[in-house]
């Protein structure tokens, strides 16, 4: 049985003593960004791709786990040691090398541990960006790892349609460096193995270096809160806005009176847009965005939504607060934080078809107030590609005290509903980890899990690394 | 030893009568495209997936060999059979019962038999295409197979990109129907099980049913045949052609001198846009779209790419074509039937980063010159995405006859200048079929071909179906 100090002995030679972390110093990589906790053997932290290479090496021989961990955001837990203190966390937080803008091909090439905000500022004297927009501030291989998607996923796709290569080291006892891909937009020789390693949680090997495509950096946006006449309307409107501002549309999001009260009540410095008028029961955050200046196109997006709008009012829309995007936004992102000074939070991240997304949440909701009516719904969403927040409160002054039983039937009737009745998923962006696996071996297919326990079987033997077996046998059928 | 008559006796209550071909009947389905034919067994056309069951279990049970084929357009043998007159060709040319539109959705799900220009016509009353653009009319499961990209890929993406859920049969004697992905834009539970048979030339099972994401059709396109002061002002004029227009740019074509001489010169009813001058030695074809619509937007396109253009003129271009958008587009397409016109085409289908695809072109044709002078290049390409097709003419009125050793050293010298010199792929778009496989075998790393040959021995371990073993063992160092 290895310690904690036979290991470090054995791991300090390869990373150094800035690479190892021991004892209290190994907290912040055992907490879970929002939920859930563990104990790890120790900590590595490699400084290079050979580091890495040296790790893996050592632990595929000696039978020691790995939890790769980036910048540690996940919602799922798959990013954190479980509690047996036998997992070794490989942390790539300096692995920060690389970071290479090639701006005429639109790309670039960076290390997994440098950070979302790290590559903006980079990209930023280009005029480019990597526009996934999301709550948090990842490393680049924890967006490989979850395929994070976020809320302008719409108009630009999530990291899988923006990956154009990928490097990581294999788990096995040769710590053997597996290049994919190239810096190209058109590739096709071969099985696009790169594939293997996005949005598994960090299982299958060590992402250790990626290749995105970059965007240009919009020159304009235009920003506008819509209150729909119906759930029919919002439908309608998306379409209509496809139809005329197709384009331009970069986010589409749903908030529902209960999320955007919770977030004036509970955030400060964040007003009700809508005042003197209370919040309405819904209403929809619109964005456009040009990356084509206003010089040659003549176009002033923020005068062409309000054209749009006015053109829907009465047809789709009631009401409208324009313009003021960084208000709009801030009350866009402060939903989850005003929802858990409510109480304890149960995250439901849901997608459907959008064509069923308004029948999905009226239907959740009723099953709430029905069968739950001790529990207060806050849900919000990504309307235009499906995604739904609906996340469920329970009340620090509600009427039944909270119990973990009740929470579990809870979220098998939701999830229940995602998949079996609305066609949908039942972790749309947050991938799989410890916290949700369950449903993972519950609602994908024999022949489909049967697969993944071959592709387990072939990249990893030993289960050696990450937090979630996705073939685990015993779940098979 | 299996006969035609004795697997046809097995087959025919299987698929019926008009499910299965023999003789002259099979001429079409073993004649490639462009290049190649072989001899098949017999030809199965199953009408609906539990005949491609049906004809996957019988043939999985006695180690007959499958080939399947879409629409055969493909153009590196992977849909044709060999000359062993051994394996049955697999025709989905029948499979095309559904074709279900969800328009607020923006997918369709389709048999893999329906063809590109039929799910067009399905698309079209809803305002929606799905925008690959290419010279053919393919099947949409062979269109998944080869990863299909066109001349759009810079503003769509390819089939990978807007493919959301893959049904498969499996190459077991059980002939297990896989259903992966679901007509979902976020759906991040587990590995991405369908990226496994995108791209991999029909190897890996049977494709029977796709659902991909359809977009709006344009309301408004503008085109320009532009003229670059230089190869330097190529990458400029892209560059602020993203930066100015980003939003709209939907082709950028680059057409070789000798590429428009080609066409000019042996299509009919084709005219020189640049008449009375002769062609230019390069030329550029600007493509911009808008989904939106001039009512919302005040828009008009092509007036607005003439005033970017007025805005180059002497920065990056010499000359231009302005509008006319079909006429220029049928110069374009024209290419491949003017080039064979001259002699036997030697095809390279090949992409750099874009940044560097001026200079690999210019590399490319030194070579040519230097070493096979007697040879012709007729290069285009679409330099958005760094594809080109460097194509070259052994013409008819050459000073040296026809060399098959010679042609072999002309492609192993340009592959090994992609690959090596330019960090580029020797199959941009075409994949990997018989034809090129041994460029498969030379260029991809140990590693990656390792870890092929394990997908290969899960997912078809008798290596029962397609044209291409990407796990070649004799192959694996």
């Amino acid at each position: 049985m290895w310690t904690t100090d036979t290991v470090a002995q054995a791991l300090l030679p390869l990373v150094g003593d800035r690479g190892l972390l021991q004892g209290s110093d190994m907290a912040s990589y055992e907490q879970g960004a929002r939920y859930g906790h563990g104990k790890a053997l120790c900590v590595v932290r490699p400084a290079n791709v050979q580091e890495v290479q040296a790790v893996v090496r050592w632990c595929a021989t000696h039978h020691i786990a790995l939890v790769p961990q980036g910048a540690n955001t996940g919602l799922v837990g798959s990013s954190t040691p479980d509690d047996s203190a036998t997992q070794v966390v490989l942390s790539t937080s300096r692995l920060r090398n690389v970071c290479e803008v090639d701006a005429a091909n639109r790309s670039v090439t960076v290390d997994a541990g440098i950070t979302l905000q790290e590559l903006n500022e980079k990209l930023e004297p280009h005029g480019l960006w990597f526009p996934i927009d999301l709550g948090a501030n990842p490393s680049v291989g924890g967006m490989v790892a979850a395929n994070t998607g976020g809320t302008r996923l719409i108009r630009y796709g999530d990291v899988r349609h923006n990956l154009l290569a990928l490097q990581t080291v294999l788990l096995n006892p040769q710590g053997e460096l597996l290049d994919m891909g190239r810096a190209l937009r058109k590739d096709n020789t071969g099985p696009d193995l790169k594939q293997l390693f996005v949005g598994t949680s960090g299982a299958g090997a060590i992402i250790t270096r990626a290749t995105l495509e970059v965007h240009r950096k919009p020159q304009q946006s235009a920003t506008a809160l819509v209150v729909p006449t119906s759930d029919e309307a919002v439908l309608q409107l998306l379409q209509a806005l496809e139809r005329d501002l197709g384009d331009y549309l970069s986010a589409f999001e749903g908030l529902s009176g209960h999320a955007m009260q919770a977030a004036i009540d509970h955030v400060p410095n964040l007003r009700n847009p809508f005042a003197p008028e209370p919040a309405p029961d819904f209403a929809i955050l619109i964005e456009l965005e040009a990356a084509s200046s206003k010089a040659y196109t003549g176009l002033d997006l923020q005068d062409t939504l309000n054209l749009f709008l006015q053109d829907q009012f009465e047809q789709t829309i009631d009401n409208a607060v324009i313009g003021n995007g960084h208000e709009l936004w801030h009350l866009r992102h402060s939903i989850s934080e005003g929802a858990r000074a409510l109480g304890k939070p149960i995250a439901f991240d849901v997608s459907v078809p959008r064509s069923r997304i308004m029948d999905f949440c009226r239907a959740a909701r009723a099953v709430v107030a029905q069968d739950f009516p001790f529990l207060h719904v806050v849900d919000f969403g990504h309307i235009a590609d499906g995604g739904v927040h609906f996340n469920v409160i329970w009340r620090s002054d509600a009427s039944k005290a909270y119990d973990p039983a009740v929470v579990s039937a809870l979220r098998d009737r939701i999830y229940a509903m995602v998949v079996q009745d609305f066609a949908g998923s039942f972790s749309a962006e947050h991938g799989v980890g410890p916290h949700n696996v369950a449903y993972y071996r519950q609602y994908t297919p024999p022949p489909a899990r049967r697969l993944a326990q071959g592709l387990r079987q072939l990249m990893d033997p030993q289960q050696l690394c990450g937090t979630v077996d996705f073939g685990d046998s015993s779940a098979a059928v």
